[in-house]
């Protein structure tokens, strides 16, 4: 099987690229794995022959090119992120939205040319933030799409897309929805959740780290380790089982942020707490409080899909995974 | 105030057309009424200048043109029907959703040129073909869109156009999903929902109708007029009452076929209903299996959007607006 990430330079594209060249897909053999993205991906160590390739979704010409390539799996986890999309509006739905369908509609063009025998699976990484306020105490499967966000309102968009071609047979896609991931590797950024990620891996590398929001805050996590996780299950599921609805709430830990430092104290001690400063901006106060806060995933659990059991374990594999033993980024 | 209706020469643009040259609108004097179609609109009667222009929305020009007649509000009830956007989809997509989109961009972009006062009111006729079973017995304001139709994903992708554009203040949304509207008046088509207005319209006219499905089935009904009053509704209506979420299910009145039929024989005697026949179609049956049943429309009915109270008021209101004296279609 050739195995296509887009996105394959971002964090998420990262452990994602490193599990399959490592553990490989229930489904089948990978014979290549293409990274594909605006900065050439780094390639992980592993048997799998792997490429990496750039390129910019946002150019009309760059589907054609992938579809070319005609994998068997294509994970679609290239975006531009929340804030750049929401200062950007042209720039996110030419992207986010454009790029998605281009791709979609350049596969399709396989598809057809292959006398219908080609269809591809096609991942999309969707997000928690086709979900806007007000929100029930947990979300369940059944509730609307309603984005405050572009971002948001992209991944809806997309997702529609995903499931009509998929309905028509043209692709065999699915989207799932993630929640926040956390703890982040790397340095903080401007993105508003950065935070979540920042009061645990800041403190853990002997870093001051700032607190934006109340301890009250209660929000929807997933490791990295559990993204790549869902991806590579989406990736191998029988999509029949979904029936007519392919995009799917993922699982989580629903946790405040006063839980978060307690998991921290608990696993780092008091001191690294310490290093965790409490300064409210109300700017990231106002966005987060429109984030969905719990969910309730029936379908993608009955489905077989994972994730933490808790906060505590979510730092556990920040530590295993991405914490250098001398305590730098 | 000047009125733009895209899809001006359909059976809703019309009825519409008549009500604004007629009645006009709460909100303001109406200066200009423009129906724009791909065939030439009949010109209601009434004090309201009307013109009526012909375009294609699926050529890609048409949309500028059309946002440089810099109307106030705009109508946009154009689109492929589900029967066509199902069998050719390229046409449906194109049609639908990029020209809908397209239509957006075009707003816009006078928009920005204006310096941001020109905000027009954009009132778009959604359809309660967004959703998609299984249902619960009655949707609520915060059900899913699962479209199964790519009919249904193009109304519900335009939503998310309309939602987002108007978050940034570039329009002034809003997106209405319409019941099945029946009595629709004229001839039998070939849609899988023609035979609701069928059974109805042809015993009246003294001819046959054929009923494709049993007498059990339900479905969410709403009269022509009702139609018509919900897009002048939303033509008028403040939207700061919407807050966030700028999509709304409209009322109807839910009944079964039996009902329907019943309300018939109460209107119009005996000898009128014998002219049904019933005549079981599989494709029929398995189409309108995954159509909504009822609604529970709390948020429009709030708003004080409003339709029959009964299956009988809508065959009345059949006779009263399109019945001819004669007996004729």
């Amino acid at each position: 099987m050739k195995v296509l990430i887009i996105g394959g330079a971002g964090m998420i594209g990262q452990k994602l690229a490193a599990r399959l060249a490592g553990k490989g897909l229930p489904s089948g053999e990978i014979s290549a794995l293409v990274l594909h993205d605006i900065f050439k991906a780094k390639s992980p160590p592993g048997p799998v022959p792997v490429e990496a390739i750039t390129g910019d979704i946002g150019d009309p010409a760059e589907a054609d090119r992938l579809a070319a390539l005609l994998p068997d799996i294509v994970f679609h986890l290239a975006a531009i992120v929340s804030g750049e999309a929401e200062t950007d509006f042209d720039k996110g739905w030419n992207i986010n939205a454009r790029g998605s369908w281009r791709l979609l509609e350049a596969l399709r063009k396989r598809h057809e040319e292959s006398g219908g025998t080609y269809v591809p699976r096609f991942v999309f990484a969707s997000s928690i933030a086709v979900f806007g306020a007000p929100f029930p105490d947990r979300i369940g499967d059944e509730f609307l799409c309603a984005p405050q966000t572009s971002y948001g309102a992209q991944k809806a968009m997309t997702e529609l897309l995903v499931s009509d071609y998929s309905r028509k047979g043209m692709v065999d896609g699915i989207s799932i929805r993630l929640p926040t991931i956390c703890v982040r590797p790397g340095k903080p950024n401007l993105a508003a959740s950065s935070f979540f990620s920042g009061i645990i891996r800041e403190p853990l590398n002997g870093k001051e780290a700032i607190l934006p929001v109340s301890q009250d805050v209660r929000h929807w996590h997933a490791s990295p380790r559990s993204a790549a996780g869902f991806l590579t299950h989406a990736a191998a599921i029988d999509t029949a089982r979904l029936g007519a609805r392919r995009s799917l709430n993922m699982p989580g830990v629903s946790c405040t942020v006063a839980e978060q430092i307690e998991a921290l104290r608990e696993i780092a001690g008091n001191d690294v707490v310490k290093l965790i400063h409490s300064e409210p901006n109300e700017a990231i106060i106002s966005i987060v409080s429109n984030w969905p806060r719990n969910f309730d995933p029936v379908r993608a659990t009955e489905l077989g899909f994972a994730a933490e059991a808790s906060f505590h374990d979510i730092i556990k594999i920040y530590i295993e995974e991405d914490l250098s033993p001398a305590g730098g980024n």
